[in-house]
Protein backbone atom coordinates (compact mmCIF):
# COMPACT_ATOMS: atom_id res chain seq x y z
CA UNK A 1 0.00 0.00 0.00
CA UNK A 2 3.04 2.36 0.61
CA UNK A 3 2.96 2.62 -3.65
CA UNK A 4 -0.52 4.63 -3.61
CA UNK A 5 0.15 6.83 -0.70
CA UNK A 6 3.76 7.73 -2.25
CA UNK A 7 5.59 8.32 0.85
CA UNK A 8 8.04 6.66 2.17
CA UNK A 9 7.28 6.61 5.75
CA UNK A 10 5.58 9.26 8.21
CA UNK A 11 8.19 12.11 7.87
CA UNK A 12 6.48 14.54 5.28
CA UNK A 13 3.01 14.06 6.14
CA UNK A 14 1.86 17.56 6.35
CA UNK A 15 -1.41 18.53 8.02
CA UNK A 16 -2.09 20.13 4.10
CA UNK A 17 -1.86 16.90 2.76
CA UNK A 18 -4.28 15.84 5.42
CA UNK A 19 -6.90 18.19 5.02
CA UNK A 20 -6.89 17.40 1.07
CA UNK A 21 -7.14 13.86 1.62
CA UNK A 22 -10.04 14.23 4.01
CA UNK A 23 -12.02 16.61 1.80
CA UNK A 24 -11.17 14.29 -1.48
CA UNK A 25 -12.91 11.23 0.68
CA UNK A 26 -15.57 13.67 1.81
CA UNK A 27 -16.49 14.71 -1.82
CA UNK A 28 -16.03 11.04 -3.44
CA UNK A 29 -19.04 9.84 -1.42
CA UNK A 30 -21.14 12.50 -0.68
CA UNK A 31 -20.73 12.59 3.27
CA UNK A 32 -20.45 16.45 2.72
CA UNK A 33 -23.58 16.97 4.03
CA UNK A 34 -22.55 15.04 7.41
CA UNK A 35 -19.90 16.88 8.05
CA UNK A 36 -21.05 20.29 9.89
CA UNK A 37 -18.69 21.44 12.95
CA UNK A 38 -20.17 19.55 15.73
CA UNK A 39 -21.57 16.32 13.78
CA UNK A 40 -17.43 16.52 13.38
CA UNK A 41 -16.91 17.03 17.25
CA UNK A 42 -19.10 14.00 18.45
CA UNK A 43 -17.47 12.16 16.07
CA UNK A 44 -14.51 13.40 17.75
CA UNK A 45 -15.39 12.55 20.94
CA UNK A 46 -16.50 9.07 19.58
CA UNK A 47 -12.96 8.26 18.67
CA UNK A 48 -10.98 9.43 21.90
CA UNK A 49 -13.47 7.39 23.48
CA UNK A 50 -12.17 4.68 21.65
CA UNK A 51 -8.50 5.96 22.57
CA UNK A 52 -9.28 5.96 26.24
CA UNK A 53 -10.59 1.93 25.69
CA UNK A 54 -7.19 0.96 25.05
CA UNK A 55 -6.16 2.40 27.92
CA UNK A 56 -8.47 2.02 30.60
CA UNK A 57 -7.53 -1.46 32.34
CA UNK A 58 -4.29 -1.10 32.40
CA UNK A 59 -2.51 0.87 34.99
CA UNK A 60 0.20 3.12 34.20
CA UNK A 61 1.53 2.03 31.07
CA UNK A 62 5.53 2.74 30.40
CA UNK A 63 6.58 5.00 27.52
CA UNK A 64 7.58 3.33 24.25
CA UNK A 65 5.10 0.33 25.17
CA UNK A 66 7.53 -2.05 25.44
CA UNK A 67 5.35 -4.75 26.68
CA UNK A 68 2.49 -4.54 24.07
CA UNK A 69 1.93 -6.62 21.03
CA UNK A 70 2.61 -5.52 17.87
CA UNK A 71 -1.11 -5.92 16.79
CA UNK A 72 -2.01 -3.70 19.74
CA UNK A 73 0.31 -0.93 18.84
CA UNK A 74 -1.34 -1.41 15.10
CA UNK A 75 -4.92 -1.22 16.85
CA UNK A 76 -3.34 2.23 18.63
CA UNK A 77 -1.96 3.51 15.99
CA UNK A 78 -5.60 3.78 13.90
CA UNK A 79 -7.29 4.90 16.91
CA UNK A 80 -4.92 8.18 17.17
CA UNK A 81 -5.30 8.64 13.38
CA UNK A 82 -9.17 8.60 13.31
CA UNK A 83 -8.84 11.29 16.13
CA UNK A 84 -6.06 13.21 13.90
CA UNK A 85 -8.32 12.68 11.13
CA UNK A 86 -11.67 13.92 12.53
CA UNK A 87 -9.41 16.84 14.22
CA UNK A 88 -8.39 18.04 10.81
CA UNK A 89 -11.77 17.80 9.03
CA UNK A 90 -13.52 19.34 12.12
CA UNK A 91 -10.57 22.36 11.65
CA UNK A 92 -11.23 22.55 7.95
CA UNK A 93 -15.10 22.85 8.51
CA UNK A 94 -14.07 25.84 11.01
CA UNK A 95 -11.83 28.03 8.48
CA UNK A 96 -9.18 26.86 10.69
CA UNK A 97 -5.50 26.46 9.59
CA UNK A 98 -4.65 23.81 11.81
CA UNK A 99 -1.04 23.90 10.88
CA UNK A 100 -0.28 27.84 11.84
CA UNK A 101 -2.51 27.68 14.74
CA UNK A 102 -0.59 24.61 16.37
CA UNK A 103 3.17 26.62 15.42
CA UNK A 104 1.33 29.76 16.85
CA UNK A 105 0.18 27.83 19.92
CA UNK A 106 3.91 26.49 20.78
CA UNK A 107 5.12 30.03 20.47
CA UNK A 108 2.27 31.24 22.80
CA UNK A 109 2.89 28.52 25.34
CA UNK A 110 6.57 29.27 25.41
CA UNK A 111 5.90 32.66 26.00
CA UNK A 112 3.53 31.14 29.15
CA UNK A 113 6.12 28.88 30.28
CA UNK A 114 9.70 30.35 29.74
CA UNK A 115 13.17 27.83 29.59
CA UNK A 116 14.67 27.92 32.69
CA UNK A 117 17.08 30.70 33.02
CA UNK A 118 20.01 28.17 32.92
CA UNK A 119 19.77 27.27 29.23
CA UNK B 1 10.66 32.73 18.49
CA UNK B 2 8.63 33.59 15.59
CA UNK B 3 11.79 33.25 13.56
CA UNK B 4 12.88 30.29 14.28
CA UNK B 5 9.71 28.29 12.68
CA UNK B 6 10.22 29.50 9.50
CA UNK B 7 6.83 29.53 7.83
CA UNK B 8 4.74 32.08 6.49
CA UNK B 9 1.79 30.28 6.51
CA UNK B 10 0.61 26.07 7.63
CA UNK B 11 0.89 24.78 4.32
CA UNK B 12 4.53 22.99 4.93
CA UNK B 13 4.03 21.75 9.06
CA UNK B 14 4.61 18.62 9.51
CA UNK B 15 3.57 16.26 11.93
CA UNK B 16 7.22 15.53 11.95
CA UNK B 17 7.87 18.69 13.05
CA UNK B 18 5.30 19.50 15.41
CA UNK B 19 6.73 15.77 17.24
CA UNK B 20 9.95 17.67 17.42
CA UNK B 21 9.12 20.91 18.71
CA UNK B 22 7.11 18.92 21.33
CA UNK B 23 10.01 16.65 22.23
CA UNK B 24 12.26 20.11 22.50
CA UNK B 25 9.99 21.88 24.68
CA UNK B 26 9.51 19.20 27.27
CA UNK B 27 12.85 18.64 27.44
CA UNK B 28 14.07 21.97 27.63
CA UNK B 29 11.57 22.53 30.75
CA UNK B 30 12.07 18.79 32.08
CA UNK B 31 8.88 17.91 31.69
CA UNK B 32 9.56 14.65 29.88
CA UNK B 33 9.15 12.77 33.03
CA UNK B 34 5.27 13.90 33.32
CA UNK B 35 4.82 12.33 29.96
CA UNK B 36 3.75 9.40 30.23
CA UNK B 37 1.32 8.02 27.81
CA UNK B 38 -1.93 7.74 30.26
CA UNK B 39 -0.79 10.78 31.73
CA UNK B 40 -1.16 12.77 28.20
CA UNK B 41 -3.75 10.75 27.29
CA UNK B 42 -5.81 12.55 30.17
CA UNK B 43 -4.47 15.77 29.25
CA UNK B 44 -5.69 15.48 25.92
CA UNK B 45 -9.34 14.29 27.18
CA UNK B 46 -9.01 18.18 29.26
CA UNK B 47 -8.31 19.51 25.78
CA UNK B 48 -11.05 18.21 23.92
CA UNK B 49 -13.82 19.53 26.87
CA UNK B 50 -11.84 22.83 26.19
CA UNK B 51 -12.67 22.38 22.94
CA UNK B 52 -16.31 21.30 23.72
CA UNK B 53 -16.95 24.19 25.83
CA UNK B 54 -16.56 26.69 22.90
CA UNK B 55 -19.61 25.02 20.89
CA UNK B 56 -21.47 24.04 23.74
CA UNK B 57 -24.86 26.54 24.04
CA UNK B 58 -24.64 27.02 20.13
CA UNK B 59 -26.49 25.20 18.96
CA UNK B 60 -25.70 23.73 15.10
CA UNK B 61 -23.28 26.16 13.42
CA UNK B 62 -22.84 26.48 9.70
CA UNK B 63 -19.68 25.31 8.44
CA UNK B 64 -16.94 28.19 8.31
CA UNK B 65 -18.52 29.65 11.73
CA UNK B 66 -20.03 32.58 9.62
CA UNK B 67 -21.32 34.34 12.69
CA UNK B 68 -18.27 33.93 14.74
CA UNK B 69 -15.97 37.17 16.02
CA UNK B 70 -12.22 37.09 14.73
CA UNK B 71 -11.38 36.11 18.53
CA UNK B 72 -13.79 33.27 19.01
CA UNK B 73 -11.91 31.79 16.03
CA UNK B 74 -8.58 32.51 17.28
CA UNK B 75 -9.64 30.67 20.85
CA UNK B 76 -11.11 28.18 18.54
CA UNK B 77 -7.89 27.63 16.57
CA UNK B 78 -5.64 27.37 19.83
CA UNK B 79 -7.99 24.82 21.66
CA UNK B 80 -7.99 22.70 18.24
CA UNK B 81 -4.32 23.53 18.66
CA UNK B 82 -3.52 21.75 21.92
CA UNK B 83 -5.77 18.69 21.20
CA UNK B 84 -3.16 18.00 18.10
CA UNK B 85 -0.11 19.11 20.25
CA UNK B 86 -1.00 16.39 22.85
CA UNK B 87 -2.26 14.00 20.31
CA UNK B 88 1.19 14.43 18.64
CA UNK B 89 3.01 13.86 22.30
CA UNK B 90 0.96 10.92 22.49
CA UNK B 91 1.87 9.43 19.49
CA UNK B 92 5.39 9.59 20.18
CA UNK B 93 5.88 8.53 23.86
CA UNK B 94 3.87 5.51 22.49
CA UNK B 95 6.42 5.13 19.94
CA UNK B 96 3.71 5.67 16.53
CA UNK B 97 4.46 7.29 13.96
CA UNK B 98 1.15 9.44 13.57
CA UNK B 99 1.73 10.68 9.96
CA UNK B 100 2.14 7.25 8.69
CA UNK B 101 -0.77 5.60 10.73
CA UNK B 102 -2.70 8.19 9.43
CA UNK B 103 -2.26 7.63 5.63
CA UNK B 104 -2.39 4.28 6.40
CA UNK B 105 -5.96 4.69 8.11
CA UNK B 106 -7.20 6.66 5.32
CA UNK B 107 -6.63 3.80 3.54
CA UNK B 108 -7.98 1.05 5.12
CA UNK B 109 -11.17 3.84 5.93
CA UNK B 110 -11.12 4.12 1.88
CA UNK B 111 -11.60 -0.02 1.84
CA UNK B 112 -13.87 0.02 4.06
CA UNK B 113 -16.09 3.05 2.64
CA UNK B 114 -15.39 2.43 -1.67
CA UNK B 115 -16.50 5.20 -3.44
CA UNK B 116 -19.62 5.03 -5.44
CA UNK B 117 -19.22 2.87 -8.76
CA UNK B 118 -19.89 5.92 -11.14
CA UNK B 119 -16.47 7.09 -10.17
CA UNK C 1 -37.05 -8.45 35.26
CA UNK C 2 -38.66 -5.63 37.24
CA UNK C 3 -38.94 -8.15 40.25
CA UNK C 4 -35.90 -8.74 40.73
CA UNK C 5 -34.89 -5.38 40.84
CA UNK C 6 -37.59 -4.55 43.65
CA UNK C 7 -38.79 -1.51 42.34
CA UNK C 8 -41.53 -0.75 39.97
CA UNK C 9 -40.02 2.32 38.47
CA UNK C 10 -36.68 4.68 38.59
CA UNK C 11 -37.64 7.30 41.23
CA UNK C 12 -36.34 5.64 44.01
CA UNK C 13 -33.10 4.90 42.66
CA UNK C 14 -30.51 6.67 44.92
CA UNK C 15 -26.80 6.75 44.04
CA UNK C 16 -26.09 5.24 47.32
CA UNK C 17 -28.17 2.00 45.65
CA UNK C 18 -26.18 2.28 42.71
CA UNK C 19 -22.45 2.36 44.41
CA UNK C 20 -23.56 -0.69 46.29
CA UNK C 21 -24.84 -2.53 43.48
CA UNK C 22 -21.29 -1.34 41.83
CA UNK C 23 -19.43 -2.58 45.12
CA UNK C 24 -21.07 -5.74 44.88
CA UNK C 25 -20.68 -6.64 41.23
CA UNK C 26 -16.86 -5.51 41.23
CA UNK C 27 -16.65 -8.06 44.70
CA UNK C 28 -18.29 -10.98 42.92
CA UNK C 29 -16.25 -10.93 39.54
CA UNK C 30 -12.93 -10.27 41.19
CA UNK C 31 -12.54 -6.87 39.46
CA UNK C 32 -11.74 -4.49 42.24
CA UNK C 33 -8.07 -4.58 41.25
CA UNK C 34 -8.71 -3.66 38.12
CA UNK C 35 -11.41 -0.35 39.99
CA UNK C 36 -8.05 2.32 40.31
CA UNK C 37 -9.42 5.97 39.91
CA UNK C 38 -7.65 6.46 36.87
CA UNK C 39 -8.80 3.14 35.05
CA UNK C 40 -12.61 4.13 35.88
CA UNK C 41 -12.09 7.83 34.48
CA UNK C 42 -10.70 6.45 31.58
CA UNK C 43 -13.56 3.85 31.31
CA UNK C 44 -15.93 6.65 31.86
CA UNK C 45 -14.61 8.50 28.68
CA UNK C 46 -14.62 5.29 26.70
CA UNK C 47 -18.95 5.52 27.57
CA UNK C 48 -18.70 9.18 26.98
CA UNK C 49 -17.76 8.15 23.46
CA UNK C 50 -20.25 5.93 22.86
CA UNK C 51 -22.94 8.24 24.37
CA UNK C 52 -21.14 10.64 21.38
CA UNK C 53 -21.27 8.55 18.49
CA UNK C 54 -24.73 7.64 19.56
CA UNK C 55 -25.47 11.84 18.34
CA UNK C 56 -22.69 12.29 16.03
CA UNK C 57 -23.97 12.30 12.43
CA UNK C 58 -27.57 14.01 13.63
CA UNK C 59 -27.28 17.41 13.46
CA UNK C 60 -29.39 19.54 16.12
CA UNK C 61 -32.16 16.90 17.36
CA UNK C 62 -35.08 18.09 19.14
CA UNK C 63 -35.94 17.71 23.21
CA UNK C 64 -37.73 14.21 23.73
CA UNK C 65 -35.98 12.48 20.54
CA UNK C 66 -39.74 12.42 18.97
CA UNK C 67 -38.29 10.80 15.66
CA UNK C 68 -35.89 8.46 17.18
CA UNK C 69 -36.97 4.58 17.20
CA UNK C 70 -37.62 2.88 20.43
CA UNK C 71 -34.23 0.50 20.14
CA UNK C 72 -32.10 3.86 19.23
CA UNK C 73 -33.94 5.73 22.76
CA UNK C 74 -33.11 2.19 24.51
CA UNK C 75 -29.52 1.96 23.22
CA UNK C 76 -29.08 5.45 24.44
CA UNK C 77 -30.48 4.45 27.91
CA UNK C 78 -27.91 1.96 27.98
CA UNK C 79 -25.17 4.33 27.38
CA UNK C 80 -26.64 6.67 29.66
CA UNK C 81 -26.17 4.65 32.09
CA UNK C 82 -23.16 3.03 31.46
CA UNK C 83 -21.48 6.49 32.21
CA UNK C 84 -23.42 6.80 35.37
CA UNK C 85 -22.01 3.68 36.40
CA UNK C 86 -18.72 4.46 36.20
CA UNK C 87 -19.18 7.76 37.37
CA UNK C 88 -20.65 6.25 40.93
CA UNK C 89 -18.31 3.63 41.48
CA UNK C 90 -15.25 6.42 40.50
CA UNK C 91 -16.99 8.50 43.08
CA UNK C 92 -16.80 5.17 45.22
CA UNK C 93 -12.84 4.54 44.45
CA UNK C 94 -12.04 8.54 45.33
CA UNK C 95 -13.97 8.27 48.64
CA UNK C 96 -15.96 11.11 47.72
CA UNK C 97 -20.20 10.97 48.33
CA UNK C 98 -21.47 11.65 45.04
CA UNK C 99 -25.07 12.44 46.19
CA UNK C 100 -24.04 15.03 48.53
CA UNK C 101 -21.28 16.66 46.54
CA UNK C 102 -24.13 16.92 43.72
CA UNK C 103 -26.46 18.38 46.22
CA UNK C 104 -23.77 20.79 47.38
CA UNK C 105 -22.63 21.66 43.94
CA UNK C 106 -26.19 22.61 42.98
CA UNK C 107 -26.48 24.89 45.78
CA UNK C 108 -22.81 26.67 45.03
CA UNK C 109 -24.46 27.05 41.03
CA UNK C 110 -27.42 29.04 43.05
CA UNK C 111 -25.34 31.44 44.60
CA UNK C 112 -22.96 31.76 41.52
CA UNK C 113 -26.02 32.17 39.17
CA UNK C 114 -29.20 34.16 41.36
CA UNK C 115 -32.45 33.67 40.32
CA UNK C 116 -33.96 36.76 38.62
CA UNK C 117 -35.06 38.62 41.40
CA UNK C 118 -38.74 38.85 40.01
CA UNK C 119 -38.86 35.42 41.18
CA UNK D 1 -30.55 26.54 49.95
CA UNK D 2 -29.39 24.09 52.52
CA UNK D 3 -32.12 23.95 54.76
CA UNK D 4 -34.28 22.99 51.31
CA UNK D 5 -32.73 19.89 50.85
CA UNK D 6 -33.40 18.33 53.56
CA UNK D 7 -30.56 16.02 54.21
CA UNK D 8 -28.02 15.17 56.31
CA UNK D 9 -25.83 13.19 54.15
CA UNK D 10 -26.05 11.86 50.31
CA UNK D 11 -27.86 8.56 51.53
CA UNK D 12 -31.13 9.48 50.23
CA UNK D 13 -30.22 11.19 47.15
CA UNK D 14 -32.36 9.90 44.13
CA UNK D 15 -31.71 10.40 40.56
CA UNK D 16 -35.50 11.80 40.53
CA UNK D 17 -34.29 14.54 43.16
CA UNK D 18 -31.14 15.80 41.23
CA UNK D 19 -33.38 15.75 38.07
CA UNK D 20 -36.21 18.00 39.31
CA UNK D 21 -33.85 20.23 41.01
CA UNK D 22 -32.04 20.75 38.01
CA UNK D 23 -35.34 21.11 36.07
CA UNK D 24 -36.41 24.18 38.70
CA UNK D 25 -32.96 25.78 38.38
CA UNK D 26 -33.59 26.13 34.13
CA UNK D 27 -36.80 26.86 34.58
CA UNK D 28 -36.10 29.71 36.97
CA UNK D 29 -33.23 31.62 35.01
CA UNK D 30 -35.01 30.89 31.52
CA UNK D 31 -32.40 28.65 30.43
CA UNK D 32 -34.59 25.93 28.73
CA UNK D 33 -34.31 27.05 25.68
CA UNK D 34 -30.44 26.19 25.95
CA UNK D 35 -31.04 22.72 27.10
CA UNK D 36 -30.89 20.97 23.85
CA UNK D 37 -29.61 17.09 24.32
CA UNK D 38 -26.33 18.45 21.91
CA UNK D 39 -26.18 21.42 24.05
CA UNK D 40 -26.08 19.30 27.00
CA UNK D 41 -24.08 16.53 25.85
CA UNK D 42 -21.27 18.74 24.93
CA UNK D 43 -21.76 20.44 27.72
CA UNK D 44 -20.94 16.76 29.93
CA UNK D 45 -17.69 16.59 27.66
CA UNK D 46 -16.65 19.80 28.76
CA UNK D 47 -17.42 18.46 32.12
CA UNK D 48 -15.34 15.06 32.12
CA UNK D 49 -12.22 17.43 30.26
CA UNK D 50 -12.39 19.22 33.66
CA UNK D 51 -12.52 16.11 35.88
CA UNK D 52 -9.54 14.67 33.68
CA UNK D 53 -7.80 17.50 34.42
CA UNK D 54 -7.52 16.91 37.81
CA UNK D 55 -5.83 13.51 38.03
CA UNK D 56 -4.04 14.32 34.62
CA UNK D 57 -0.13 14.71 35.82
CA UNK D 58 -0.75 12.75 38.66
CA UNK D 59 0.45 9.69 37.44
CA UNK D 60 -1.18 6.17 38.90
CA UNK D 61 -3.54 6.93 42.67
CA UNK D 62 -4.33 4.95 44.80
CA UNK D 63 -8.07 4.67 46.08
CA UNK D 64 -9.38 6.77 48.41
CA UNK D 65 -6.75 9.29 46.93
CA UNK D 66 -5.12 8.82 50.44
CA UNK D 67 -2.46 11.49 49.88
CA UNK D 68 -4.66 14.27 48.18
CA UNK D 69 -5.82 17.93 50.25
CA UNK D 70 -8.65 18.08 51.43
CA UNK D 71 -9.25 20.82 48.99
CA UNK D 72 -8.41 18.54 45.95
CA UNK D 73 -10.90 16.43 46.98
CA UNK D 74 -13.55 18.99 47.33
CA UNK D 75 -12.76 19.90 44.08
CA UNK D 76 -12.56 17.00 42.82
CA UNK D 77 -16.35 16.24 44.07
CA UNK D 78 -16.91 19.24 42.38
CA UNK D 79 -15.96 17.76 39.34
CA UNK D 80 -17.72 14.60 39.58
CA UNK D 81 -20.96 16.38 40.74
CA UNK D 82 -20.58 18.38 37.40
CA UNK D 83 -20.52 15.30 34.79
CA UNK D 84 -23.34 13.82 36.61
CA UNK D 85 -25.53 16.72 36.86
CA UNK D 86 -25.47 17.43 33.04
CA UNK D 87 -25.90 13.17 32.80
CA UNK D 88 -29.11 13.65 34.70
CA UNK D 89 -30.27 16.76 33.02
CA UNK D 90 -29.52 15.38 29.21
CA UNK D 91 -31.19 11.75 30.16
CA UNK D 92 -34.43 14.07 31.12
CA UNK D 93 -34.15 15.97 28.07
CA UNK D 94 -34.12 12.72 25.95
CA UNK D 95 -37.21 10.99 28.18
CA UNK D 96 -34.90 8.65 30.02
CA UNK D 97 -35.50 7.30 32.97
CA UNK D 98 -32.00 7.22 34.42
CA UNK D 99 -32.46 5.25 37.48
CA UNK D 100 -34.67 3.14 35.67
CA UNK D 101 -32.04 2.96 32.86
CA UNK D 102 -29.45 2.16 35.06
CA UNK D 103 -30.90 -0.45 37.16
CA UNK D 104 -31.78 -2.44 33.88
CA UNK D 105 -28.22 -2.06 32.23
CA UNK D 106 -26.88 -3.68 35.66
CA UNK D 107 -29.03 -6.71 35.40
CA UNK D 108 -27.94 -6.44 31.62
CA UNK D 109 -23.85 -6.52 32.50
CA UNK D 110 -25.13 -9.55 35.26
CA UNK D 111 -26.19 -10.98 32.16
CA UNK D 112 -22.98 -10.66 29.91
CA UNK D 113 -20.92 -11.29 32.88
CA UNK D 114 -22.09 -13.67 34.98
CA UNK D 115 -20.32 -14.42 38.26
CA UNK D 116 -18.16 -17.05 38.86
CA UNK D 117 -19.63 -20.47 39.86
CA UNK D 118 -18.51 -21.12 42.99
CA UNK D 119 -20.98 -18.42 44.01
Amino acid sequence: MTGTTGVQDGESVTLELLKQKMADFAKERNWEKYHSPRNLLLALVGEVGELSEIFQWKGEVPKGLPDWKEEEKVHLGEELSDVLLYLVRLSDMCGVDLGKAALRKIELNAIKYPKPSSE
